[in-house]
């Protein structure tokens, strides 16, 4: 069928018979075609976002748990500018992003008023593919290879000049390129299989992306049961199944010497949706690569990953080995005892989004004996991820509880998230780490060999003067929240928290040192 | 002198012997050395902001009124994508910004880290001139080179490897290129004379950036008292002296109708550090220029302004057409009672940071009458601006009261500058002008012709629910708050804030429609 409409309501249309329903915006003057167009496309919701970063986050948190894309809408070079650092973590993620970008009116380009500047170079190092509707009539089309880009896991901008938006075209709706077959793999399960038997706890699977969904890891635990192969997930990956009954693939740690002692004794590493294992940083006089000098690293498609696990019966170690679930902690609130008491209460199907920086390896220790969850972990490492992410999540599954755990520093840059929260009434529970310090700094700055900071530097590390009052914060945007100072106090609030409907923060006060 | 130093360590000394001595910063893992640096260059201050766009607006409102440059210190290539939106209104704004962002070290970008990114191509689109400093040796020559660049006005990106950073180098302090110096305008004047008495009311000048300083004004002041011609300002410059005792050069209009008013009737238009007149967004049917069709636009070299004036008397004018202040207003508050209230008690040098959108023509219409003071004007029109400019001007002018008065929607986009102004004990009242509404967006949806939008569009431009609380929201910052709801509260919330030392915050609650 087709119909008259603007640009900008063929662009809506395009996204909603191609089923993306949610579209994360803060548009201005250029996108007000989008706008309006929205009450006469009701499939398309609108969430409005407080500034472009938590768009871009909450779209990739949409796409970990959704499994298929959300889009974005933008104001000009500036709003997508202020989007790029969440879009870096959402490419990382392989979550893919219909990233809609409001332009200039075409003929008013020319005049250098002050928000032009030029959007395609900005996009570009963030974006898988990069595109401008020159008319209104080329919008639907290229909307529908930006869809397409997206369902595959990239992130795909499209710029909107807006008299592409406001004129009017015939739309007919685009039907999407058809995605590309995995190959086949047959032959490369069957020489994996052997290898992998003649090794056995020599050689090693490092998983990452779709080959850490659910399917994948009873895969891998089969795999593992029958050669020893050992298993490990890209710490990096955007969503890890995990807790009771789900097969415990081991994290490479964050730091190199860990990461190395777990992949000590490596002869053969195959890496699924995934390179090479390698530090977040380079440090003096150590090595980037973690895995042995002498592993070999062989690349392994996920196809052939899952005919190799085809080969092997059902595992035992399947039903997981999480052990029983701890009871809440008493004493002092740290991340240890937080954990311990994340670990007792997580319901089972939760989703976790983790920014928890220093605090994370205690408590994620601690929930990997929880029931079983969702983690969404820090992919691209651009600080501010975890609340978006975390609100992206609550739309995508709006029966399942969202906890977003949650350092002080960095929730900081994308504090916002919470009156969308609110805006939205999105099941999100935030776990304020209120260490009131860049305590990972601490380690870092000895790590790079530039010595304890004095007192100068060391304020750049300080957040305590003046501390930060997350209640406050969080009231302001309309989020109710409390303070908890001991395991006890945390307990009592996080339980409250969880029969509640909508939103609600915890401020963790944590031991700065 | 020669000494052995860290490539961190060199930079900081060269930023400080060329009088380089504030740093806004975000640093991280890549950036330690430069932390721990200053403890050995305590000529650099660094100051902390909790997210980057923070850092660079801070840089960006530190040159408007030092009129030299401030540097920033980002993270990676995320950390300055953060800063971009503000560092393209930096640009807009002419002011210079020595802007440097950490990278990996050398070696490890070839392992595709999770936060590696194409920096360069990033700070492209928003830097004059970008350079990476591949060794340590290397890092004091490119560090004068952007200083000399920055102190021309221009954003100069110098990108520094984590390696380069620690290693050691022998530093001299290498000297800065010379300006260039400007064109002999003599002959120049002498012809624009001529015209200028010629044509009388039927020529303007419209001045920009150097040629808004209170010198060049009172120029101006000159020129128009002795030919009639008009004297317009940009509305997007950097810095405008105004109040009781400045000439009033007319600031040309946002919306076009009421700029070609302001236009209409010129046969030339003389152009002083900037471009032809243009609207801010193109509109459906509608031109970009502002000047009359047959206007004749004519750029003209400051130093030319500066010979013609010189031709001329000291004029009355030049002293001033504010009229007699204005006494606080009484009754309901809103932009008209609130801008009489602020140009009532506004102090003598006062700096007024202006991002307050739908609400600033009222309020700026009355200021004209206050006490002399120097307006700081959104200029790149990236939102976000107000808060952090006035955080870098308060630090830039320790003595002199600067006044943030900012619309609600972008107050959140850099909220946490508040926290910086607590940190620094900065004298920053905020004033939050608080309608609940994008309200700028509703006039410019019907500008674009979208029409009036339905309840599903119009939630897009509404902050009313819930409704943020800027009074928690300064409190969880770290900042006293209180908030006024008619103009004798205001009023005496407003003084009491004058008096304080230290941040303060008013949210004035107006109506939202």
């Amino acid at each position: 069928m087709t119909v008259n409409v603007t640009g900008a309501e063929a662009l809506l249309r395009t996204l909603a018979a191609h089923g993306v329903d949610t579209c994360f915006m803060n548009p201005g003057t250029s996108e007000m075609q989008f706008v309006s167009a929205l009450d006469r496309v009701p499939e398309v919701r609108g969430v409005l976002c407080l500034d472009e970063s938590v768009a871009a986050g909450a779209a990739d948190g949409y796409a970990r748990i959704a499994g298929r894309p959300a889009a974005t809408l933008l104001h000009l070079g500036p709003g997508l500018a202020n989007a790029l650092s969440n879009l870096h973590n959402a490419r990382k993620a392989r979550s893919g992003v219909v990233n809609i970008v409001g332009e200039h009116a075409s003929w008013h380009l020319a005049h250098d008023a002050p928000l032009t500047a030029d959007i395609e170079a900005i996009a570009r190092p963030f974006s898988d593919s990069v595109s401008t509707a020159r008319t209104a009539a080329e919008v639907a089309p290229r909307a529908a290879d930006a869809i397409a880009a997206a369902r595959a896991g990239r992130i795909a901008t499209l710029i909107v000049p807006a008299d592409a938006s406001w004129d009017q075209c015939e739309l007919t709706i685009p039907p999407l390129a058809a995605p590309v077959p995995p190959d086949a793999a047959g032959a490369q399960a069957e020489t994996a299989a052997a290898t992998l038997e003649r090794l056995g706890p020599r050689a090693g699977l490092l998983l990452s992306g779709e080959a850490l969904s659910e399917a994948s890891l009873e895969g891998a635990a089969r795999i593992h049961a029958a050669t020893g192969a050992r298993v490990f997930a890209n710490r990096y990956s955007g969503r890890l199944p995990r807790g009771r009954g789900v097969f415990p693939a081991q994290r490479l740690a964050y730091f190199p010497e860990p990461a190395e002692a777990m992949l000590a004794g490596l002869e053969l590493l195959y890496t699924v949706e995934t390179g090479a294992p390698v530090t977040f940083f380079g440090y003096p006089g150590r090595a980037s690569s973690v895995a042995p000098p002498d592993c070999r690293i062989e690349p392994m498609p996920l196809a052939a990953l899952l005919a190799l696990a085809a080969r092997y019966p059902a595992s035992e170690i399947a039903a997981g080995q999480g052990g029983e679930p701890l009871t809440p902690a008493e004493g002092p609130l740290n991340p240890e005892t937080l954990g311990a008491v994340l670990a007792g209460m997580l319901p089972e199907g939760a989703i976790v989004s983790d920014e928890m920086v220093s605090s994370g390896e205690a408590v994620n220790a601690r929930l990997a004996r929880a029931a079983r969850h969702d983690l969404l972990p820090v992919t691209g490492g651009s600080i501010g991820q975890g609340l978006p992410v975390a609100l992206g999540a609550a739309l995508a599954a709006p029966s399942r509880p969202v906890i977003a755990l949650q350092a002080d520093g960095s929730a900081m840059y994308t504090l916002s998230a919470l009156w969308s929260y609110a805006r939205e009434n999105a099941q999100v529970i935030t776990v304020i780490f209120a260490n009131r310090r860049y305590r990972i700094l601490d380690v870092e700055i000895e790590r790079t060999r530039a010595g304890a900071p004095g007192p100068l530097g060391g304020r750049m590390l300080d957040l305590a003067s003046p501390a930060l009052d997350f209640v406050h914060l969080a009231n302001g945007c309309g989020v109710p929240a409390s303070r908890a100072s001991t395991a006890g106090e945390f307990a009592v609030q996080f339980q409250a928290a969880l029969r509640q409907r909508g939103p609600s923060l915890i401020e963790a006060v944590l031991p700065s040192r």
